[in-house]
């Protein structure tokens, strides 16, 4: 393949006009590239918005394709088969919000996502930006969730596929990517060695795409529509606080510019929000540098049943602390404990089963009631964007039948008269 | 608590007029019973339905919600906290089409509900009339799926559930059930054993919803929503064809109810389709009476991978066998090795992961087609009713890495230079 670097002109990527060092500003046309040539900081997506209106964004797709004048992604990208994700619930949670004191709250639920995490919607756009630029092969080094999206974001599309992941990922996140019958391939190694690798496999095939390497400007954006989808279904309106659990940092930056592009263009009112980042204790390098006051971010090697979140050199980390003192937030992180604990909050009072991920938004959330971070009055957003299906060794200690018993219902009944048995 | 029997006339049930029974058209007010007082037949729920235009449903919720005028269920259904299920995906599936033989073919995706299978609308459904009708506790025997819903949306609305499953069920939906805190009893015995401990059960507590039993009819109509949201997903059309899975047989009957429905208040064309049942060769009683010809359905011990079909003496049997006679379809079944093939096969060509149902399905159409009982040129929608990360067991052995390698990129190309390995 000749890369569509020679030709840069040529892509219809929508909206999409260049791309910009977040360093150093530097612009570059749109093409397969990720680090500035000046500076190596990271590129960004930099648009031209058309007119857009809330009437118009209505009248789109039932997906995040209602937001595609929004997205580097051509205003076709709906014609080619994938997997539509996006438009998931976002759930009024007083019960929660009880049990937790805070007396606004909702959960944006996306494990209604195709492969039930928000990587459905960073893969689709990635894909789609893929396509445009002559991509044939789409990949990804992974924490787990992102291979499921991106297995079968290839299936359907009908691409080639090539997964790497950590080789000690959970069971059901191996197999919900083998079962999609791309090249998969478990690493002996943790999150960050097998990034690593993925870095050089891809400077080495020209027609890999690998999502969140080397179109990862394009892949990122995606995350914006979380920021979209929520103001949207709050019936166009920012919140006032947003809690976003952070593995490389790049969501919680994207839902941010989510919020703040769709204040500038009038969609809605710009009011001011805080943006809160939440990590597990085992794995928590932005919120070490958060607490520390620091810039930068120190790797660390991680230890934490929040495998989906396990990157211990979190490429957005600076991003993240830049967005969370900008807006007044801050950056918590909770045990493994309160993980578990947290998840079963979750489930027992709004009917929501998380993974890991989740549980770690919500511990933190409670945290932060806790200490006086989180205004508890303010109207709360937390976003649970991994499914409890995928992370089952989480719970299955502490969670199962009340009992088990012959089938009579004498012992039916004995067993609920002694619930504690 | 004094049950709402006593006073019928008082139920806010929305379009829902009375009872009637199936086989002798006996009605009744509406009321929290299931079997006819004349000859023991299923009562059904029937309406008197306002006007409803396409414009005033596409203006509803995202949800089964904007069916709200055509359920059982106030019209302020969606003030009370519930799971919203619904609105799924309705996917163009090309290239399982090419597979299958088929032109033009649709798969709708129930995967992408709150608990990941189309239990969670008759659940909703029936959580909100068992609420008219002054029950306290959501209760059911449960293959699995049903009692993921139950607990979720029992969590969710704040309501105490007791629900009764197989001891012998997947762990995946054990751990999924007990996450919501409910009182979950697991029961030494097949699903038609705790079947008839529930029977025992709701004649014994007057303020349990046992939802597909003292409650079935206002249940059972949730599943209308499925036949609705593919009509108007296809632009407000009825398919040629439709093949759903069948345990108790009650989905099957109501997607047709839908169907008919829609033909009826001019919301569509009542143009022809035919309906077909899918089963598991292990647990295959309609698909055998529908074979031999006969009009009852005689039960068997199922043994099949598909627990969540395994229902060994179907409630709504005839009436499948009606529904597929009346409109020229069939029933068939399949092996367990035909399911895990075609589990496969839909991961690999549309990057949908569905449980052995959504397994039982694929490959009935795939044996359909190929025995000339469906026709490879009428449009065809195709029921994905449940989650492949629930039946993980199903494909353990026959999906896995490509390869495990040491961290190098030499490592990994390697292994995908050898992709026999
Ligand atoms: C469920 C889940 N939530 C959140 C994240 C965080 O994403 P990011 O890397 O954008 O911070 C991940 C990353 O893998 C994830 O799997
Ligand atoms: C995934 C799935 N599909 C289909 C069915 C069939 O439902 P019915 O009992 O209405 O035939 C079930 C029943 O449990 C199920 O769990
Ligand atoms: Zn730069
Ligand atoms: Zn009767």
């Amino acid at each position: 393949m000749t890369s569509a670097v020679d030709a840069p002109t040529t892509f219809d990527l929508g909206p999409a006009r260049a791309l910009s060092c977040r360093e150093c500003g530097h612009q570059v046309p749109l093409a397969a590239e990720f680090a500035c040539a000046e500076c190596f900081g990271p590129l960004e997506v930099s648009y031209e918005f058309g007119p857009i209106t809330r009437a118009s964004i209505e009248a789109g797709p039932k997906s995040i394709w209602r937001y595609r004048d929004l997205l580097p992604v051509p205003s076709d990208v709906d014609t080619h088969p994938n997997t539509q994700p996006g438009l998931t619930r976002l759930v009024r949670a007083d019960r929660l919000g009880k049990a937790l004191g805070i007396r606004d709250l909702w959960v944006k639920d996306d494990t209604g996502n195709p492969t039930h995490s928000f990587k459905d919607r960073v893969v689709a756009v990635a894909l789609a930006a893929a396509r445009q630029l002559g991509f044939k092969v789409l990949a990804c080094p992974s924490t787990g969730n992102l291979a499921n999206a991106v297995a079968a974001a290839a299936a359907r599309a009908g691409w080639e596929s090539v997964v790497l992941i950590p080789s000690s990922l959970e069971r059901a996140k191996v197999l919900t990517t083998a079962v999609y019958d791309g090249a998969l391939i478990a690493v002996d190694g943790n999150y960050d060695d097998v990034n690593r690798l993925a870095t050089e496999l891809a400077s080495e095939h020209e027609d890999w795409a690998f999502v969140n390497v080397n179109v990862r400007p394009y892949y990122a954006e995606g995350s914006k529509t979380l920021g979209y989808e929520v103001a949207e279904q709050l019936g166009w309106r920012l919140p006032g606080q947003v809690v976003v659990p952070v593995a490389s940092g790049s969501q919680l930056t994207k839902v941010d510019k989510g919020f703040r592009e769709l204040g500038e263009l009038g969609l809605v009112e710009p009011t001011p929000y805080r943006v809160f980042g939440a990590q597990a204790t085992g794995c928590s390098p932005v919120a070490t540098a958060f607490k520390d006051g620091q810039d930068v971010v120190r790797p660390v090697k991680p230890n934490t049943i929040a495998r989906s979140l396990a990157i211990g050199a979190p490429a957005d980390g600076p991003y993240v602390l830049d967005t969370v003192r900008r807006t007044g937030g801050a950056v918590e992180d909770v045990t493994d404990e309160e993980v578990v604990a947290a998840i079963r909050l979750l489930a027992k009072t709004e009917g929501i089963f998380a993974e890991t991920a989740g549980g770690v938004t919500v511990a933190t959330v409670k945290k932060l009631v806790e200490s006086g971070k989180l205004d508890p009055d303010a109207e709360t957003v937390l976003l649970i964007t991994g499914d409890g299906l995928k992370t089952l060794d989480a719970i299955q200690d502490h969670v199962g039948p009340r009992a088990t018993v012959p089938p009579s219902a004498a012992a039916v009944r004995a067993a609920l008269d002694e619930p504690g048995r």
